[in-house]
């Protein structure tokens, strides 16, 4: 199937809101339209079905939502869409629009906004993982987007790097996502915090470690506090952690960090970089993947979700 | 490019053999020829060289090489190939032997001959993980072998599931190998017997726990032992654990167990499935993976580097 010459609608669904757009044949955004994710399953296929008609015209059309999708557009379960189970989206949508609607995981569509036009252009081993709340995930292998036998390739999240580590909503211990996200920077920072570290942070925030937030240690590190950027050192080995064994796997050309956590890339970058090439195996005899950050931000999803039709 | 159909000749070389096997077009193995693996590079390239010689007449060469290869045939490092470093081995024999020789890596050759002819065959997407003294590994997805950007894709051995276990020889800690591998599963026993259980097999063997090797756990426990069989669940724990890593990231139709220790999938595969279920993401919300022990044994290196220069 060629990608699309005409208009591309896509829809970026999240927990909280769902972010539509158009792209024109190079890939512009020529319009927007924004809806709060509403609950339960009749309400989300009515939602998105007016989302997806305030946005006409348009040719094709995508959706990326947060959970786990099937390869026939199926939302099985997404733990930030309440009462969705099961959800068969694709047929529903495309029964009620008239035509066929593409309907992916939204981090598979963030990928694919980063390597269709982003910064994985070009790419035909390339990884993305989004680091906000939890880590999504999404991986080009042989020059071609990855979905896995039913749809569901591309959770690093959920790779458990420590069975001894926090417990993790999903019922495990010490998944990526309690280490490499928002979430998890945020309890390094009140583990810290409660061990006597990060006291004129903690000070200026109120006195209580348990109001630390990721954007606080950020803000600390960029003004020079070292024992924030401790913290941020200590984040930054385990992002390179669960890249490494990403690496070890599929050996990508690029891997593209997106998400929340990408706008601390500036402090972040160098100490994953020097932490990757020592946890790495064989770094000497082997060229490192390139790292990246999304050049789409919020966008990125509903941009993808647009390019998902078109792909091969 | 289209399957040999003439005869396809591949050699597998090992820490401390080389075997090479002819394959008729049905894939049967119509001529098998064996070689210690010299030290150094020069008498590498000679042994294979004489042992391709040997194994004529053939239309195609496919070599499997214990290490880290390129996607141009170069043995980067062969953590058992001593003295071999950096060589051009395709280009070497290629020159010698006058025809182009395909050169990959020997669990990638494994997974080819099961992905082919075995146990993965006519998956879109399936994962073989080799487990023996240490792990190897081969990914197809999509419908093709992923070599990765520049080779070196497939190397779970070395995914990191617990940075505070046991050192492991490539430099870091708590590697997968260092607990689903021959050489973690005899640790496992002999923790277990410094600590007291294992009784009746620690004398079996001689009363000294450091004896203890997985065989004779696998014999234990094939006898009924209940503290071989606890030795052999934890085993399985950290098994599925790693396998769960890869299915969160790749979505497998299939899981082959190659390797040694495949000859004990009578005593672990039920509890690795159980394991595997309850350490998955979200397994009440899709299929499992099919758990299959590869059907070529020792020979199963040698056979995929055969089919390796009819790969599209």
């Amino acid at each position: 199937m060629p990608a699309p010459v005409g208009l591309a609608a896509g829809i970026d669904m999240g927990g909280t809101k769902c972010l539509g757009v158009v792209l024109d044949g190079e890939g512009s955004v020529v319009r927007e339209e924004r809806r709060p994710t509403p609950s339960g399953p009749e309400a989300v296929v009515a939602t998105l079905a007016e989302l997806a008609d305030d946005l006409r015209p348009w040719d094709t059309l995508g959706v990326g939502a947060a959970g786990l999708v099937t390869l026939d557009g199926v939302v099985r379960a997404g733990p930030h869409l309440h009462g969705v189970r099961d959800l068969p989206l694709g047929a529903r949508l495309s029964a009620r629009l008239g035509q066929p609607v593409v309907v992916d995981n939204d981090a598979t569509a963030t990928l694919v906004a980063e390597w269709r036009h982003g910064a994985a252009m070009g790419a035909r081993d390339a990884v993305l993982v989004t680091l906000g709340t939890g880590i999504g995930g999404g991986i080009v292998a042989g020059g071609r987007l990855q979905r896995g036998a039913h749809g569901f390739a591309g959770e690093p999240g959920h790779m458990v790097v420590d069975p001894d580590g926090p417990p993790c909503p999903c019922g495990r211990r010490g998944c990526w996502e309690r280490y490499a996200s928002g979430t998890g920077l945020a309890r390094m920072g009140r583990e810290a915090a409660e061990g006597g570290r990060l006291g004129a942070l903690t000070e200026a925030i109120g006195g209580d470690p348990a109001a630390l937030r990721s954007e606080h240690l950020r803000d600390a590190a960029r003004q020079g506090d070292p024992e924030a950027l401790a913290v941020l050192d200590q984040f930054a080995w385990w992002t390179a952690l669960g890249m490494v064994n990403l690496t070890n796997l599929l050996d990508p050309e690029v891997i593209v960090m997106g998400g929340g956590l990408a706008d601390m890339a500036d402090l972040v970058e160098a100490p994953i970089r020097r932490h990757f090439g020592d946890l790495l195996y064989a770094p000497e005899h082997r060229p490192h993947p390139r790292f990246a950050v999304a050049r789409f931000g919020g966008s990125a999803g509903a941009i993808g979700a647009a390019l998902l039709p078109g792909l091969p």
